[in-house]
């Protein structure tokens, strides 16, 4: 059914690489360009296109990487040999046409209004981030059980924060048959961490949180200050699952000699197959609701 | 009550400092002798004796590294300018004296009682391999966290063996959301699987495993020969946990292009302090059981 | 510090009972009145009032029961010679005072307004809501364990609707060992279930539940009509947990021959302890938000 | 395959009928006869044989119930107008041929083989036992769901010993929220639990169980004596699982108002099925090892 509606993935990383493979055996027809290297493999019979001319000729839609651009100007792209503006993206697409990418800012939309093209950004669904909080979690116990003189069984565990990481982390780490306690702002957090048999502490009483192994921080905000930082001391594992601002406060932990680490981006991290799996759902239900599968 | 009683921990690796650290936070009199570089910090008090002749005065058990001897001929010390023979070290101790240590030979046994010297192998109690299997199965998704491209909830995982470690780890796969299927032999093992929700295999059909992520084995026979690897396929990772002869025709998996990775020892190398402290537990059980302690 | 604040229980079951028990314990001056039969043993020194006078003189808030009125009318009271309007309580109480109650209506919400009383319902806060899933989910499973002939491990079973005792009912009957499948409306809960490794199904498509031992549902609207039941089949136990129009169309079930259990309100019914205890902490709560506690 | 191959199942209760369901859809070529009032209903298709000669005809092996004889010379058999010796039964048999019961004594063995018949037990196979715990542990959480006024999340509950049915009953109890300490006799049982999570305790020490709101039994041996029951108080319900002498001084119990309630046979009142279906299991097994099918 969706044999005729070509889709043109172009940069970004070998995530897109693994999309760009689910959305042929959904029986897309997917081409690429600019594929980082060692990706254009070609034995897996995606077809790389020549030229952005010929990748972009017909396209029901275009596929950019996460972020969709790392200097807000050109679309991302690790090919050497290859620097496209946004702009010149969106000049040389039809008006109506549709562009996907990771991370896409207000600047990048009102750029794409200007040409008359539609910008969506495939990881601001909810699902999609529900799914990517698996690799995150596995990538957090991995970090942990690598950097551990201790195993995750029988040790102390606190993660910072009950949203989708949270969840799906902390019931990992009881799984895993470690004591858990979870630091919540909201009192319906509360309940379900009380359910689940988690320990619970306020982020006012995060002090209490001194003799454990690892804290996790699922928490964009700077929740981890000089004053916690010196109640917990120097040995817990912090390890900051956060975007952009973090949750430790760097400077006082660098002082202090607390171990921190600062582990972004995850999923395309340690589970790059799965990554891009999730881009491919996330890419599919768009392209339902917009009409164009 | 333990006060009085010396305990001489000699060679071996790190695992015997956190030995030596329990033993005396248990209250034991424990003195090192030859510990590996980096371990003779002293600032954790443990003191640390100048000579083996200092070490031994008056002990009531010497406790060796994992394994007792690297050669059969001398204990295993890592210290670079010591090399004590295990003879010489029975010689030096009065009869009846105790001494402990990992993988202990019959030969060793022979030696020692020769000299009136009762040699206990503190790895051979069931209570000790049941702990080990945590650190193991801990270390064995680690591997796999870092080595595969997608995550585990998920994927589909075999185990090979429900002995102690087929069954700490196969529950944790399922804890992580992998679809596991464990290889057994006995009736009995195969109701516990059954009743757990795990898939079950008989020995003779692994070739069903085809499109597992991961086969982890845990028997120590070759139960991965070249006709079960070539019917599996060069897709699947092998991770094989079973000591000595190992699991996995090592020629036919090179030839077929089947990635193995052995991974020996887990317990030591991916969680040291909890390894050292399932030892210095199982020592105070010897020594309660000698009437020592 | 709660000492000097009397609190007045009036009526209810012997959930009131359990809450009054519990308010005491946590050093409230709490006094009851109209306890049903056999609650007002007074041996656990929660001191009885001989009038409603004397219950009400100094209260800081009036406790009332679930619902807070069985006929709109009068207050819920098992006691039989006692019949008290809820126009009454609140004309004898000071302006300002405060009544907490279960299942508070509109309509009483403004007979109180009338006389400058505050109502308050204890059910509405989404952490009662969260801790009473788990009264409801044992129930259920109890229900589940005494009507079939087979074992909960090993049977397939379905949940319809993934609120807050969706989530608790499924993940218990998953840990029990069966093979769990979740109708779904929202993407979000799809997600949720997949990563926990649910069955999953849309509300359009509940015939493919045909074959399951136990349909619960969770959802307080009609979603099991004529078709659903017809293609479901008379095999399967329904197992209806919805309030009010409840979840299955009654007369097509008779007229099929589908066994339908209607297990409203389990928490009172099978953890009565745990069900004060619940409301208990609600209460406090919100005498703290009130600024009483 | 196994069609030419006929099976008589003679009496017990409704297990009986269900494994010959199983064994007939198997494709055995299976007939009944005295089943209890209320199986005999034909309509599944089971032959009901009119006389014991009928049934025993050209069979090559007779299935008797649970247990094989309620008093020692009669097969069990609800019918009412039915009373067939086990004498009478190896009489009419041809020799070597095979009687398969539940809880075959030594003087039926000996009967047996008076008359060169051979008798085995189906319930002796440690498969059947296995998977017999889980409809005895899912039996035991409904008496507790149904006895108890609290849940059991949140609950402090006990299991004494730590062999089939404690090591399903405990991991029950604690997926469902409860805090769980389990008492063990072995090392090897006390590692187990400790890696499990459970609490430990011996069995010189099970007064400090006092404040579980349930002691679960399943050692057949007096544990609960006079001074456990006294020490633990009357504040603990207790489910004894144990069969024959049962694991409660049920004298003392008494005299200091304990409660207990003595369960047995669970699996055949809380799963009627389930129970049949593994009886029918292990009757093939033993068929398949005598060479029958």
């Amino acid at each position: 059914m969706n044999e005729h509606i070509k889709l043109s993935v172009i940069g970004g990383d070998a995530r897109q690489y693994v999309t760009a493979k689910v959305l042929r055996d959904a029986g897309f027809d997917c081409v690429t360009y600019a594929m980082p290297p060692g990706c254009d493999d070609g034995g897996e019979g995606i077809p790389a296109t020549a030229s952005l001319g010929e990748c972009l000729c017909d396209t029901s839609a275009v596929i950019l990487g996460v972020p969709y651009s790392n200097d807000g100007r050109h679309i991302n792209c690790k090919s050497p040999d290859c620097a496209i503006a946004f702009r010149t993206l969106c000049e040389r697409l039809a008006p109506r046409s549709l562009i996907l990418g990771g991370r896409v800012t207000p600047e990048a939309q009102a750029t794409a209004a200007l040409y008359g093209v539609k910008l969506v950004d495939y990881l601001e669904r909810e699902e999609v981030n529900i799914h990517n909080a698996v690799p995150t979690a596995e990538g957090a116990l991995a970090i942990a059980m690598n950097e551990l003189p201790v195993t995750i069984c029988g040790s102390r565990m606190a993660v910072l924060g009950y949203g989708r990481i949270g969840r799906v982390l902390s019931e990992r780490l009881r799984a895993l048959g470690a004591d858990v306690t979870v630091a919540v702002r909201k009192k319906r957090d509360e309940a379900w961490c009380r359910l689940s048999g988690f320990g619970v502490v306020g982020f006012d009483r995060l002090a209490s949180l001194k003799g454990c192994q690892v804290i996790f921080n699922t928490v964009p905000a700077c929740v981890l200050g000089r004053r916690e930082l010196e109640a917990i001391g120097a040995g817990t594992l912090h390890i900051d699952l956060a975007s952009k601002p973090g949750g430790v406060d760097m400077d006082s932990a660098r002082e202090l000699g607390c171990r921190v680490i600062w582990a972004l981006s995850l999923p395309g991290k340690v589970a790059v197959r799965t990554a891009g799996e999730i881009i491919a759902e996330s890419v599919i239900s768009i392209l339902r609701e917009e009409g164009i599968a």
